[in-house]
C-alpha cells in the first residue's frame, strides 16, 4: 500500500536520501518531451522563473476537474441506484437503494466540495508564480547593467557612461534585493498557506466521508440477504423507519463535523501526539496569524529601500 | 455541507418521504432523452429487466477513470512541486517542497487503489446484472405460454394442444420459480456485498489520506516563514533530519494501519455507537459468512424443483 515510501531504504544516511525524494534524476525537463499545443507554447513564453510553478498549476486545473467528474458521477450512479432498486418491485431493496442512494450523493457532494477547495489553493500559489514572474525582469535588468559595465571597462574604461551605469547599479541591486525579499516572502508563506488548506481540505473530505460511509454500511444491514428458497415469498420488509433515522444522524453528524487543528504544543512532540492529540478549532489558529506577518513584511521592505539606497 | 439531506423535511410522516429519497419524479425514463450513440444502442439491446443496472455499471466506469485521473495528477503534481523546490535554490523550501512531493504522491497513490477497489465493487454488480438478464427469458417464456393458453381457450377450446400446453406452463412456472428466487437471492447479497465494498473502500482511503495530511502539515510547519528584510539573509535549514523523520513516521503508520470492522452488536444500539465504537477487524467478519449463505441457496433450489415439479 505505502508503495512510494516502501521502497525508501529505512537507514539512509544523510548523503544517501535518494529514496526519500521523488525528484527525477539527472535534468528534469529531459522527461518532458512530447508534442507542441497552444498552451505548451503559452508555458514556453513564462520567463524561466515561473515556468514550472505555471505548469504545475495547469495541472491542479486537471486534477480539480477529475475530482469534479467524480463528483458528478456518483450522484448521478446514486440517483441510478435508487431507481434501479424501485423497478426491482422489492419493497426492502428499493427502499435500502434509494437511501444508501442519498449517502452516494451525500459523498459526491464532499468529493465536488473538496474539488473547489482546491481550486481555493490553487489560487494561492498562482501568488507565488506572479511573484517569480515579476523578479525575473529585476534579475535580468541587473544583469544587464552588470554586462554593460564589465563591456565597458575592457573596452572604453575612460567612459562617462561607466558612472552613470554605475549608478544605476546600485538602484537596481536595491530594487533587486527588494525584489528577492519579496520573492522569498511570498513563496514560504502562500507555499505553506496554499498547501496547509489542501491538507485540511483532504482531511474535511475525508472525515465527512468516513462519517457517510459509516452510516452507509449500517443501511446496509437493514438489507436482509438471507436466502430464500423457490417459492417462498421473503418477510415483510420493516425497517423503513431505521432507515430514515440513520439518514437524519447522517446529516446530524455532518452538521456537527468540525475541523480539527493540532496542537501546536505537539510540534515538537513525538508524531503520535500529531495524529491523534488534536484540540477542537476555537477560531484562534495559526493560518490567521500568518497573513498579519505578511503585512508586516510590506511595511519593512519599504523602509528598507531607504536604508539600501542611502549606503549606495 | 449537507445539502441534500438539509432539504429533507426532519419530521416527515411515512406518506411524506419525498425528501429522503433522490428518486426523480415521475417516469424516470423521461429525463434520458439525448443523444444516441453506439454504446446507448448496446444499452438499449438489453433485456429491460437489466437496462437500469447496465446503465448503472457503464457510469461506474467513468467514476472510476475520474478517480484514476486524480490519482495520476497528483502524482505529476507531486514530482513538480519537488523540482520547482529545487529550482528556487532555497535548501528550506527544496527540502520540504521535496517531502510534501512524497506525501502528495502518495496520496494520489491511496487514490489509484480506491479506483481499482471501486472496479472490484463494479465486478460484483455485474452478478445482479447478469443474473437479471437470465431471469427475464423465464419471465417472457411463462407469459408467452400464458397467453397461447388463453387464446386457445377462446378460439379452440377442445384443442388437444391445450393439454401440452398446460404441462408446458406447469414446467415453465416451477423454472421461473427457480429463477426468481435466485434473482432475489444474488440481488441482495451482491447488492450488499458491493456497496460495503465500496464503502469499506472510501473509508481506507479517508483513513489513509487523513494519516498522510496529518504528516504533510507536520511538514509545512518546519518551514520558517517569518518574512525577511531586504538584504537579510535566512538562518540555515536545520530540519532536514526531522523531515525524513516525518516520512518515516507516515510510512509506519500507514504500514500499521488496520481496517476497522463494525461490531455487530452495535447495529442495534443508537447510531453513536456505530461510529465511534469499532472493533479491530480479526478476519470472522461478517462478510465471510455471507458467501456460505449463498452456497447454501444453491443446495436449497435444487432440492426445491422437485418438490415444484412434484406438486404439477
Amino acid at each position: 500500500m505505502a508503495n512510494i515510501l516502501a521502497w525508501l531504504p529505512r537507514t539512509s544516511g544523510e548523503q544517501n536520501n535518494r529514496g526519500l525524494s521523488i525528484r527525477s534524476k539527472g535534468n528534469s525537463n529531459k522527461n518532458r518531451g512530447g508534442g507542441f499545443s497552444f498552451s505548451s507554447l503559452r508555458g514556453t513564453s513564462q520567463p524561466e522563473l515561473s515556468k514550472r510553478l505555471y505548469r504545475l498549476i495547469k495541472s491542479e486545473n486537471s486534477l480539480i476537474s477529475a475530482h469534479e467528474t467524480a463528483g458528478r458521477e456518483r450522484v448521478s450512479i446514486a440517483t441510478q441506484l435508487s431507481e434501479w432498486g424501485e423497478q426491482t418491485h422489492d419493497d426492502a431493496v428499493s427502499d435500502i437503494s434509494d437511501k444508501v442512494g442519498v449517502v452516494l450523493s451525500e459523498i459526491g457532494e464532499q468529493e465536488d466540495q473538496y474539488a473547489h477547495a482546491l481550486d481555493d489553493s490553487r489560487a494561492v500559489l498562482k501568488a507565488v508564480r506572479n511573484t517569480e514572474k515579476s523578479v525575473q525582469p529585476s534579475r535580468d535588468n541587473k544583469a544587464k547593467i552588470s554586462d554593460q559595465i564589465a563591456f565597458l571597462k575592457t573596452k572604453e574604461p575612460d567612459s562617462p557612461r561607466l558612472v552613470v551605469l554605475e549608478q544605476e547599479l546600485v538602484r537596481a541591486e536595491a530594487e533587486n534585493l527588494v525584489a528577492e525579499a519579496q520573492l522569498t516572502n511570498v513563496t514560504r508563506q502562500k507555499l505553506k498557506e496554499a498547501f496547509e488548506a489542501e491538507f485540511a481540505a483532504t482531511i474535511e473530505r475525508a472525515e465527512k466521508q468516513i462519517i457517510l460511509a459509516r452510516h452507509g454500511q449500517r443501511l446496509l444491514k437493514l438489507l436482509d440477504d438471507t436466502p430464500v428458497v423457490p417459492g417462498d415469498s421473503r418477510a415483510a420488509y420493516q425497517y423503513s423507519g431505521q432507515a430514515r433515522q440513520i439518514l437524519n444522524d447522517a446529516e446530524d453528524d455532518l452538521r456537527e463535523w468540525q475541523p480539527e487543528i493540532n496542537d501546536d504544543e505537539a510540534e515538537t512532540n513525538g508524531h503520535e501526539g500529531n495524529i491523534t492529540g488534536n484540540v477542537r478549532h476555537d477560531g484562534a489558529g495559526s493560518i490567521g496569524a500568518d497573513d498579519t506577518g505578511a503585512e508586516g513584511a510590506a511595511g519593512a521592505e519599504g523602509a528598507d529601500v531607504e536604508r539600501v539606497v542611502g549606503e549606495a
